[in-house]
């Protein structure tokens, strides 16, 4: 059973409460923190959205969305019931000054003028400066208030930059909190502990002994319901600029002074300012993008990206990124950072692999393999030292073996793994941001992108294509071979 | 199953053959590679003792002993007739010029001249030099002989120069094969591949990394029936000289350039050689000596060292040990390692801690412990590393949590360890001396611990007392206590 502290009385009001992501993660995380008995009663969830329903309407629609996100066996009748009770509903426009506001300030009014207020921003990121600046103009913000945004914040670094002026009017930064969902994940933080808890490692945590790092998000699924959406935004801005930078700044950042939240952010930041600029031009030597095509996935056919899109649809847009990434300065220089996402391949997996250099000699029959470090994000959460041991099976020799050991939850933690929006979601009640993303980060991560953006925009890199079911296009294994690097899968 | 390379024909000639040794080590050592399908059929296994018995009565023993000292599982009836069609018998004392060695030699003469001959000698030491000579008289040495000398070689150094010497009149040092049953065991081994094929711990072992180091044999029986063999000996020669002092050369050299023997064992040397000599009037400061008396081991009352001697008997034989070792050379200049053994200790477990180093700062709510690594040598063979990880039962927080990760067999190796001696047995037939210990090894060894002997004998340092089943005498608690030191189970 998990051990929580429980936070101080809340009131959590969602805009765009009718949403995919309030009903697949944003009331499930509320209702297991609720469950484990952190939400305290008197707390209030408080959706809003344009749809004109009353709250027993909208608790029929949460009490569907519980139903069907929340594992079976987590489903106490009881407990539904009673979560349900905290939960509101406020028909309004957010976006409009003079929507119905009166909905939602009659409820909020009911409440102590200090208690904890929770923005949830879950619409479309173009609405967010006009919904902070209605809460503004109807003195909903108090000094007990937070906003959370979701991404994505903005298409570009000018887009971010509107966006987070538009929000910063009316709140200050240390109340504006910036969620990506990869942080509030359990092997991320577990990275963090992983390192600057055991010398072991972070005594090894440089370019004396690791070689390269790659960093994956590689996903099964094509487009589907989401191609329209999908074409405006493309693998790099919608894993690579927020959820892969941010990995890549967890693994690199030097050891802050503390968990503190600009300790700990600025040292990220330090990470995003030393990364090496792409120039345009270069683009192509360091970025490979490309398309799925019609492939062979488990043995059934999967449609190609334009066919997703849509009939006579054509389309530019990356549904896979490689990017060699280098960061300057005396930890990492000249040790490789290789990012990719892509849909449609191979298989659904996010991970860490740091590849240790060779030993530099080998007195064994086999030379040994290289160490590696594999911290996988998800599925099957763990973190996994490969290393070389001598092979019980051949006692008359000092044979080597290679175990993938698993260094981190093992057998013995066996537990739920909270899902990684339960995590953040108290975090903005905490008032803690350590595990969201400052604005001068969300800025350093568009200003390393754009070139790359700008070049493939501009049509100066090719687009490849892959096949459904593949492991990308054949650039990306090129564009680690040319270092005499390989991809995880294909290092056998 | 186990993988083995089979070996050349051999004949192997025990002296000492209807001793403990030979029933309840060798017999079932070679028993076992015999029915792993390693021993050729034409091969021989020839014990000689004083005892007039035929070759029918020594294989009815022989047939007692597997019975005894195999595991049940392992017992095929039809294998064991088969391996006892190779045991052949010639009583003999190997000690007298003018016995019946026409006993002997009759049935090596049966074989080609070139044919592997192992002479294993399980007689007592001060024989080994007489047995030589007699071998050589009889012509019974060829250029394929070698022999095995078990321990202990000598008291004390002059001795042990006295049967070096003995024994080297008439075999070439690299016929000599002196076995150290520790370097048999599977782990010992896989120590060797832990450091040289896994650059990550390889980096790590150093003073840069490392606190200290412990090495431990501990064991819960008393000396029972070998009271009066222990007296003449104590735990220093009989354990820490040898054993102890092997495993510190594994942990500490410097890598080999390859598994040649006398590479391997010239950088074990240079350990040896590096050794802090121990001035005697420094004896007290960084050895202490122990000896049990009455305690409880398990709620029932165990008796003391002396009552097990017998009735009326005296004696300042020390049944446990604990030395500070220091390592003068870049490497481990500032590492103490800790060597202990002890009889009717509180547990029985032979291993090595390599303590790290603690981390500079901690960032987290309770500071981490220092990573550990245990070479756990018997029982429950494996190695452990002792990291820290995110407490996944704490999602809400970065709090630790320690485990003990296994990162060497794991359960995916699960296979039976061949016992030490299965390993040197057919290593001797191989003519490879690698995992056996080199004269001038021997000799550095005890000149390492002369003084320590000396001040005992003389009386210099205080012989302490410690219940049976205790941890040993509190003077080794502070030994390491003096430098912050702790035991690996005072470690909480």
């Amino acid at each position: 059973m998990s051990q929580l502290t429980p936070v101080d009385v809340f009131d959590y009001v969602v805009f765009g409460a009718t949403g995919d992501l309030t009903m697949r993660k944003l009331l499930p995380a509320l209702f297991y923190r609720f469950r484990d008995g952190q939400v305290p009663a008197e707390s209030r969830i408080i959706g809003t959205a344009r749809s004109k329903l009353s709250t027993e309407e909208y608790r029929g629609r949460a009490r569907d969305a519980l139903t069907s996100f929340v594992r079976p066996q987590d489903q106490d009748g009881g407990q539904i019931d009673a979560f349900l009770d905290l939960v509101h509903y406020a028909s309004l426009n957010g976006a409009e000054a003079d929507s119905t506001w009166s909905n939602l300030t009659d409820l909020l009014d009911h409440a102590p003028a200090d208690r904890i207020r929770v923005y949830y921003l879950a619409t479309a990121p173009n609405l967010y400066g006009a919904i902070c600046e209605n809460l503004h103009n109807h003195s909903l913000v108090t000094d007990a208030s937070r906003v959370v945004l979701e991404k994505p914040i903005g298409v570009d670094l000018d887009t971010a930059n509107a966006i987070n002026d538009g929000v910063g009017r009316f709140f200050p930064e240390n109340h504006i909190f910036r969620i990506d969902h990869y942080l509030g994940k359990e092997t991320v933080q577990a990275l963090i502990a992983l390192r600057f808890a055991n010398p072991v490692f972070e005594r090894l945590w440089s370019s004396d002994a690791i070689d390269y790092v790659q960093i994956t998000a590689a996903e099964t699924v094509g487009v589907e319901g989401r191609a329209g959406y999908y074409d405006t935004s493309g693998a790099l801005r919608d894993m690579i600029q927020n959820h892969l930078l941010q990995v890549l700044t967890l693994v690199a950042m030097e050891p802050p002074g503390s968990l503190d939240a600009d300790l700990l952010r600025n040292e990220k930041l330090k990470v995003l300012h030393a990364l090496k600029p792409i120039a345009r031009e270069n683009v192509a030597q360091v970025a490979v993008r490309g398309q799925y095509v019609r492939g062979d996935v488990n043995g059934q056919t999967a449609p190609g990206y334009l066919e997703d899109l849509g009939e006579g649809k054509t389309s530019s847009t990356e549904t896979y990124v490689a990017l060699k990434a280098e960061i300057q300065n005396w930890r990492w220089a000249g040790v490789p950072f290789y990012l990719r996402s892509g849909k449609r391949l191979r298989d659904k997996v996010s991970e860490v692999v740091i590849q240790f250099k060779s030993a530099p000699w080998s007195i064994f029959p086999a030379a040994p393999r290289a160490n590696r470090l594999i911290i996988r994000i998800q599925p099957n959460e763990g973190v996994m030292l490969a290393v070389s041991t001598k092979d019980p099976a051949k006692p008359d020799s000092l044979t080597l073996r290679e175990a993938d050991i698993d260094i981190s939850f093992g057998k013995a933690f066996a537990t739920r793994y909270p899902d990684a929006y339960e995590r953040l979601l108290l975090d903005a009640v905490r008032g803690d941001p350590v595990l969201f993303i400052r604005r001068d980060e969300v800025e350093a991560a568009w200003r390393f992108v754009m070139p790359v953006l700008e070049a493939w925009s501009a049509d100066q890199a090719p687009l490849e294509s892959y096949p459904a079911g593949s492991w990308g296009p054949k650039a990306a294994q090129d564009l680690l071979a040319a270092s005499g690097h390989a991809w995880h899968e294909d290092q056998g």
